[in-house]
């Protein structure tokens, strides 16, 4: 693995002195800042001249780029959704004495940037040719989700008086750096000067797919504690206003932008500029300290609920912070037509919004970590998206649904034909989460409701998708791309079958909930059930009775199956070393595969099923997908393998702040950032919620003197602290619960934290 | 199948008499005329302003357009190489009393068009408006490549003096249909006015492949037969004469466009235009009407060699010759660099230059029908592309060579990974052609100096390829997809293990003949040739004991086996109806696979074997490839079923000409044409040349009078005539042979012709 670290370690934030001019694109994307509703890369407000990626992404807000690919194949989406590149609205041009300020070009000394991520804060400090000293503060609101407010103050180092230019402005040229052609997405839709607020109002170009255009408003305000001199400036897409300052030596200038941003998304075309000026008024009436101080206490109450501590271990502590920082910049459910994208709003790369990422990976976090109002918004985001699903299915000649790997409405904007029309497992992951959520929380009313209806066209999707063998009698699913997608087109992925026969029973006793008169809405008939009951009976799972290990898929056994540690040091990672045939003739495996299934479904297999096939395929396993660790450190700890577990662990905990895969400056990887919680929880501390009861089995690593962490379940919030002297559980709030620790039922009550033994 | 005729049935004529303004495009297709140096759709000189499909592409002049792809694999080639659509240099403007004659919207009468197969000319003649009548014929020379000439006359109709305008130009502003960008690939590099030639060069554009650039120049000169007053015509990639003509009524004004066409593929920069001045002047000198002759008269030549007479039959006769007289339009070996594009030089599809088709079909054609020398041209381009085919190899990181899919350079250019990395079978084509000509020649001389190391090295590649699988102690070759398109990313498809392991045997038996030092110089030691040895022995061929028959591959029989018959109509094209990922899991097959190498290895399996595997096989295939049939007619003939022999005939021999597959619009399928010679030489007369000897057991099906055909071998031409009277042989030169004839030793000598009875 490679390896790049460009912020110091610390508890809380992310800091560093140093402006790293040769990656910049890394130090942008680490210090992105979001809000769920938008999010920006962490670029500087002034000039830079130098390569870096300006990046503003306004959540939900997508253009559909025709598809072009070398062969067209029947069934291919006609197009990709991209997260688009929106208005720049951060940006201050600054001039000292008529000299623009650019920071890869002037000589910047005595350089400070920080992320705090227990405020969710975003500074910087620095002095420009030893002339000014420059200091800004940025945040994107987390209780006024429209605004981004920041504070920018020039200070005079000379002996003389120096004339001071602040420009701040709405620019709106943006490009997408994953353009097909290069093209802007954007046209001028409307503008407004005046006082105190200019707006301009961007809109999508239009597209021949019907797809909605957006418009983006962004309307500035102002706040100049100096006496200025005011100018405006326009020009096609871009807006500025002129701040002219005589400062004294020793004296500071500044102002405070204040951005607010509306969208169609919300709100007709006609009532965006109004009402981003309510907001910015009420923002600068308000003032900067105020509504500072409101976001920094919000924050507060998210980590509340979510924080884990790490004591003896800075790396790990700043790593699952970072994390969770991220995680809840992109996403904190306030909007059900919203998911989490892969990149959040930290890069372009994947476009799309949502993955199956969400389902497998980050339904688990958001459930312990936060309200399950959340996570319920994540399952109705694709109950809203049941017609898109419906769309793909038909588009493969299928009956159902079919959820898409890749998607902005529903409908599958992906196409590799062995990704779009093979990952098929991708179907199971939606329905899991429905089963997670109603085990987690108890609370089955989104299954009957709504769940139910995903459910029912699910299965009708795979009872199509499965063919009958004559030959062996027995259902099978070929054509299909597992988990790992180092193999592509295989038949019978014991996962990808397993997965959809467990579908199909979970949805024949989740119908028997489900009054009489919903099942005659959704058409399910007698027949139907019964032929979904002959496939969970019939279903062909490769085994190996030889190996006792079920195996990846039909012929997985035939390849020349030997360990990852076989390979040479210069063949990893096998993704940039070996041609593409190479890797998918090989018994190299991406991420957990058979594993993942093992993982879903871990109460249905027995300690040495899972040992089996742990040792049998983690040997091969490369672990070249962000998602793969996580699965792994979980399985092991189980195992009791501890050095295995936290060889993982250690491999998802600072995957960006270590630019462990080399390409952290296209972006974070948001969707695996769930990874580190599950090792921690799922695998250090063994927290497993089968059967509706709580239950922890945790050990500490040998590296770590404590780690402790919170989990919100059924109404409580437990703090589980975890360390030599023992395992302690607090019941913060909520009722008394029985939960199981080491096996054993336990009662926990609000009188005092309970503490046992770590068992060995 | 779908059904279009625009031309008339003619035994050796394309014929219309009507402008199918609708069809232009199929028109253009149709009436493509090639010398194998230059070849161009049958364009109109004068203006169209209707849909059509400007096209003249000079052959071995190709563009490197940059690969753009959704997502990259490792391995991808960089570029698409693309058939370029060159300079319009048949162009010639028709004003009349100032108004430009246009056959899109001008009222047209009296329309005529014909494609003489016979002498290689295309003719037209037309009535615009009442008021002119224009007779035009166009030859692409084949007795001096480079030359293009073109009579135009225009005759005044009515009753008055008419202003006729001519001007024929030379236009480089032309684009390929399948641009990425819709960009041109050229600038003009040169150009020359003067008397009595007017001369234009444009190079390609430069590319950052590293790809030579090329240089095409046209020389115009002309002929007018009547007085005018010239001026010339200037624009960037334009030059034009303007010739003005008063034409009284009655007579007739007209012109002789010369056009030499030079490239920088056989010359400098600098010779372009004094040698296209050179030539041009030599035919302006000769005339046209003799060069006309000479060109007649070498068409002749090429069929008294090649000719094949169908009594009863018009519309096959037709489609024999069509197909004949295009491929000799594409290819007839004059210059080894080159090869034969699936869409010769009638369209832009498909890209590249050169696909296995050329040596799977193309190459038995051509041993039959031309001299020795022209196939073993075609050889030598793939000796000389062994560089490509080794760097293509070392792409995927496996030794030895792999022959591209697609190509110019020997390199690939392909890049769909299935395709590029996986249809690798192509490799065995490589090596079949080498043994097929060495075996129907009779002269190994090819094979001792070049072919060997061809087959050392693919040799090599394949001992790499396969992998050892210890669980069934066999060696397979994985994540394959054969000749069967409609399978992907298979495991050890038999045709493809079948092909490996004989290229093994061959290239070991062949090696034999090569002489020590050859063999150093190839560096095969002993522990090479025992390792070959070793997988010939223990290579997997998969057969099912119940069914008797060779496995497609792995897995194949646990599919949903059905025949296409349980298809409904509607499903049918499946390439146009289904989903891709449908097509790949169903049980239909796209063109022969197992059948394929039964064709190739006839000699090898008992006529049991061939029609358990026919009858297996074939019910399941849809024949959408055009190379499908053929093979399928060559086997059902073998199998004495004649019937589904003469479907299948049918579905090769017109397929242009009926336009069949509902997309020769885009071009005519070249390489396909052999189809339906195979389909008549080796299916209706049985012809087979295993182990030196040549074989015929010929019957008559039931729909035709008599055919003849006529067959090259080893210095001797053949007639073969079928009729009911019998089978008649005659040898119309060299030395006396012994055939064999219905399985009996039959001496054929040029005292009189053999003849025999039909066999039942």
């Amino acid at each position: 693995m490679s390896y790049k670290r460009i912020f110091d370690t610390d508890a809380w934030k992310l800091c560093t002195n140093v402006l790293h001019k040769e990656d910049m694109r890394l130090q942008e994307s680490l210090t992105s800042i979001g809000n769920g509703y938008m999010g920006l890369r962490g670029n500087f407000e002034e000039s830079y001249s130098g390569d870096h990626h300006q990046g503003t992404y306004i959540a939900g807000v997508w253009f559909p780029d025709k598809t072009k690919v070398g062969w067209w194949k029947n069934g291919y989406p006609h197009y990709f959704g991209k997260v688009i590149n929106a208005m720049n609205f951060i940006g201050i041009r600054v001039l000292v004495n008529g000299q623009e300020v650019d920071l890869y070009r002037d000589k910047v000394t005595d350089f400070y940037q920080e992320l705090d991520m227990k405020e969710g804060i975003l500074r910087r400090s620095f002095t420009v040719n030893g002339q000014v000293r420059i200091e800004t503060e940025r945040f994107l609101s987390i209780t006024v989700l429209e605004l981004c407010l920041i504070d920018y103050r020039v200070t005079n180092l000379t002996n003389k008086p120096l004339n001071v230019e602040l420009i701040p402005y709405l620019d709106g040229n943006t490009r997408n750096e994953d353009a097909n052609y290069d093209e802007t997405f954007w046209l001028e839709a409307e503008r407004k000067t005046g006082d105190p607020f200019v707006s301009l109002a961007a809109i999508t170009k239009d597209n021949p797919f019907g797809i909605e255009r957006f418009t983006v408003n962004a309307t500035m305000g102002m706040i100049t504690d100096h006496s200025s001199s005011k100018t405006s400036e326009e020009a096609v897409l871009y807006m500025a206003l002129r701040n002219e300052y005589n400062v004294l030596p020793g004296a500071t200038a500044g102002l405070q932008k204040f951005v607010a941003v509306t969208t169609s998304r919300d709100m007709d075309e006609e009532q965006l500029i109004p009402a981003a000026e309510r907001i910015a008024g009420y923002a600068m009436e308000k003032g900067y300290q105020q509504l500072k101080q409101e976001h920094i206490d919000a924050w507060e109450k998210r980590w509340e609920k979510s924080d884990i501590e790490i004591a003896g271990d800075i790396e790990a502590q700043q790593g699952i912070r970072f994390n969770i920082f991220q995680l809840f910049s992109t996403y904190y459910g306030h909007d059900e037509r919203l998911n989490i994208g892969p990149k959040g709003f930290t890069g372009e790369k994947y476009g799309g919004a949502t993955y199956w990422d969400t389902e497998a990976y980050a339904v688990p976090m958001y459930l312990a970590l936060a309200d399950k109002s959340i996570t319920e918004n994540l399952l109705r985001y694709r109950y809203n998206q049941l017609d898109g699903a419906r769309h793909n299915a038909k588009q493969q000649g299928l009956k159902g649904a079919l959820y898409p790997m890749v998607t902005f409405t529903g409908v599958e904007c992906h196409n590799e034909w062995e990704i779009t029309f093979e990952e098929i497992h991708r179907n199971g992951a939606i329905a899991y989460a429905i089963y997670n959520y109603t085990n987690y929380t108890g609370d089955d009313s989104y299954l009957i409701n709504e769940g139910i209806e995903v459910l029912v066209e699910i299965s009708r999707f795979w009872a199509d998708r499965v063919h009958f063998s004559k030959r062996t009698n027995q259902y099978m699913i070929h054509g299909v791309t597992g988990p790992n997608e180092y193999e592509n087109n295989v038949n019978n992925n014991w996962y990808t079958n397993t997965i959809a026969a467990w579908v199909l029973k979970y949805t024949l006793s989740s119908l028997l909930k489900v009054p009489e008169a919903r099942k005659q809405e959704l058409g399910v008939a007698e027949v139907e059930l019964a032929k979904w009951q002959d496939i969970i009976e019939q279903m062909y799972f490769p085994y190996d009775e030889e190996l006792g290990v079920f195996v990846q898929h039909d012929t997985f056994l035939d390849k020349d199956l030997r360990p990852v540690s076989s390979l040479k040091k210069e063949d990893l990672p096998l993704n940039q070393k070996w041609s593409w045939d190479k890797i998918l003739r090989s018994p190299f495996i991406k991420q957990a595969d058979v594993l993942q299934g093992i993982y879903f479904f871990g109460d249905q297999f027995t300690l040495v099923e899972k040992e089996r096939n742990f040792e049998f395929y983690e040997p091969m396993t490369v672990h070249e997908s962000s998602l793969s660790p996580s699965i792994h450190a979980v399985l092991a700890a189980e195992l009791k393998m501890e050095e295995k577990a936290v060889e993982m662990y250690k491999r998802t905990a600072r995957l960006d702040l270590d630019n462990y895969n080399n390409d952290t400056e296209d972006g974070l990887h948001i969707t695996s950032m769930t990874g580190s919680w599950l090792a921690i929880v799922q695998g250090f501390a063994g927290m497993r919620t089968y059967n509706g009861t709580l239950s922890f089995s945790p050990f500490l690593p040998k590296c770590w003197n404590r780690y402790s962490f919170h989990i919100n379940y059924q109404d409580r919030l437990l703090n589980i602290s975890v360390e030599e002297a023992g395992v302690k559980i607090a019941l913060l709030s909520g009722k008394p619960l029985t939960i199981e620790l080491y096996g054993k039922e336990t009662l926990i009550t609000s009188d005092e934290p309970l503490v046992t033994q770590i068992a060995s």
